[in-house]
């Protein structure tokens, strides 16, 4: 059933700026690699003629064995389907996937930003998929890279290491092994909690770009950390920081700070969010989504501050800090992110304790049923 | 003991923008005229020398009577206290006045934001003062005025009517009469909740402040109204503004809507708080506060949304949107607004009903003291 790792056959979801440039590399290096688009639009040119062009820290042409808009043929034969869309795409993703999923398929969300495995998880079975499927999630996506035209991408850099973990966590192993040949940058996380809740996406996304929102809206351009994080806002994205760790703490999850991130992934010191920010010069150039319809709002909110909220709560710990923000920007754009996002019930983790929470990821199940559940049952 | 409009003997306090151009209109309509000030620094000019020099829609020059940091012999023999300080200052102003105030005495706070009056009058009878003094409020400043020198303030012009209301609601007549031969343009409200909950600042300043506070913490300049409340930002103005008046609709408060007084303050209107926005040609110019540590902030928060939301947690209304800009504003700023800011309590609501919270500011007082209050004297 498990080959080695050179003969992995992947498929590709989503041909977007990630979407392009991950199945031009696979294909580049060898791989039998299908891409899949919801809309045939995006990959038209592609479906024609099935060759991506990359430039930038990978340089050359990856051909593709499949472009296809059907969901049910990309995956058929897969060994790992790399998902690389935004959050916003992965419940309906699961459900439709859910009818074609086969035993020890694998299917990687790059990156699942807070709690993505678990709702494809939850969602695959929910849908009636009863198969051995393992979901994994990367903690960020492996390249800094863009989209140049509908056939090509730039890889502007490929990250050293990346964590990833799978629900059940005994897979993750497996997973890293078999991701090896294309990607030895993955390292493994003890389980999709630690990925999830160090998801610094939650911190520097949607406070920033709210508290910058008159500027974005009317279409000014800035840098978007250099002088979008003023000591104020790096003020609130610390209390928002804070909230985040206490959630791990109570967890038992291996969390780093924003702080500390900063450090690790840039060298960039200070004695303040803001400080380290300016110590930053790796974020020079970086500049402000140009309107508020960005996913520093319509993605973090519901599928990185949401969830981090909803664990909270479903574990007694308060995050005024980051439900202030959730309300800021549900009013200021009349989305119900609360509704949208992910919460512990849509994630199979309602009135779960912490050993709990840990049990469900390590394994994929409870072993013991709540008490609850059996008389439902 | 009441004496006729042209004999009023004013005291102005607070020698900033507005203090600097009350004093001068004052003297130079003959008025008698003391001004205070709480530091001598800004007044030390005036002391050597006591007149006020105005250029613009009044010129001339005015003649003070008394210049003095001394809150005793400032008050003693003045009939009208016109207060121009900030909110931030009345609480400690009225504990300052309140051994010296004497029957029939009346203050004016101009203007009060919100609940200004009921705060200084609680003050005042907590700090143990039993005279019969009539506390007032104006709705907003009569001018449109800046300090050019420590001596010398331009007005830029005159607004035609000013709402105001006293404390006892009965004694608002005869504050608009007295102050009449000054400023015939006092017109009175129905009682301080009218003057009160018609607070534009409440709606205009914290929101766009905070949702442009990345732009204004780097120190850029913009038009605050015309460049700094985009569609989103009107939208949450909308959401401020609603709450305000579900307040007023449930204590029976004759309040307008913010687009309503866009309309009839300036002619301007539209289909949206943004829309009327940028078609008031009176806004152009007016530019954004230079920090974070603006009045915008520092008095809206805790002056004009707290009393808002403490009211409306009193009557059991819901006010999302006002609150998380409260919390916003705490939390960026390190400062806990609604401790510093006027909660009912503070103002002597607590508990009250709409009809005793009516009866209250009607007569000064409650008729039938409350069980609870019964228990306790």
């Amino acid at each position: 059933m498990i080959k080695g790792p050179e003969e992995v056959r992947y498929t590709v979801i989503g041909a977007g700026n990630g979407g392009l440039a991950m199945a031009g590399y696979l294909g580049l290096m060898g791989f039998t690699v299908n891409l899949y688009n919801r809309s045939e639009e995006k990959i038209k040119d592609l479906i024609k003629d099935p060759k991506i062009h990359l430039t930038g820290a990978v340089e050359g042409e990856g051909k593709l064995s499949m472009v296809t808009t059907d969901i049910r043929e990309t995956i058929e034969g897969s060994d790992i389907i790399m998902v690389t869309t935004p959050a916003t795409a992965h419940r309906e993703l699961a459900e439709q996937m859910a009818p074609y999923i086969k035993d020890n398929q694998i299917i990687v969300l790059n990156p699942g930003r807070t709690c993505g495995a678990l709702e494809v998880y939850e969602t695959l079975r929910k849908s009636g998929c009863t198969k051995n499927v393992i979901v994994a999630e990367a903690q960020t996506f492996i390249y800094a890279c863009r989209a140049t035209g509908p056939t090509s991408a730039r890889i502007f850099s490929v990250k050293n290491e990346v964590k990833l973990a799978a629900i059940p966590a005994e897979k993750t192993e497996l997973v890293i092994r078999l991701l090896s040949a294309a990607y030895p940058q993955f390292k493994p996380a003890r389980d999709v909690m630690e990925t999830s809740l160090n998801n610094f996406g939650a911190i520097f996304h949607p406070a920033p770009t709210l508290l910058n929102s008159g500027h974005i809206e009317r279409g000014q351009t800035f840098e978007y950390y250099l002088e979008g994080i003023t000591p104020s806002i790096g003020q609130m994205l610390e209390r928002l920081d804070a909230e985040r760790m206490k959630v791990a703490r109570v967890l038992g999850v291996k969390a780093i700070s924003a702080m500390q991130w900063l450090e690790d992934s840039y060298g960039a010191c200070g004695n303040s969010i803001y400080e380290a920010i300016q110590n930053n010069p790796a974020y020079k150039g970086l500049t402000a989504p140009k309107d508020l319809k960005t996913r520093y709002i319509y993605e973090d909110v519901p599928f990185s501050l949401v969830p981090i909220s909803s664990l909270a709560k479903n574990l007694g710990i308060e995050t005024p800090a980051i439900d202030t923000i959730i309300r800021l920007a549900n009013m200021m754009t009349g989305v119900n992110f609360w509704e949208q996002g992910r919460t512990v019930d849509k994630l199979g983790l309602a009135g779960l304790s912490p050993a709990e929470i840990h049990e469900f990821v390590q394994n994929g199940y409870l072993e013991i049923k709540r008490p609850e559940e059996e008389v439902v049952a």
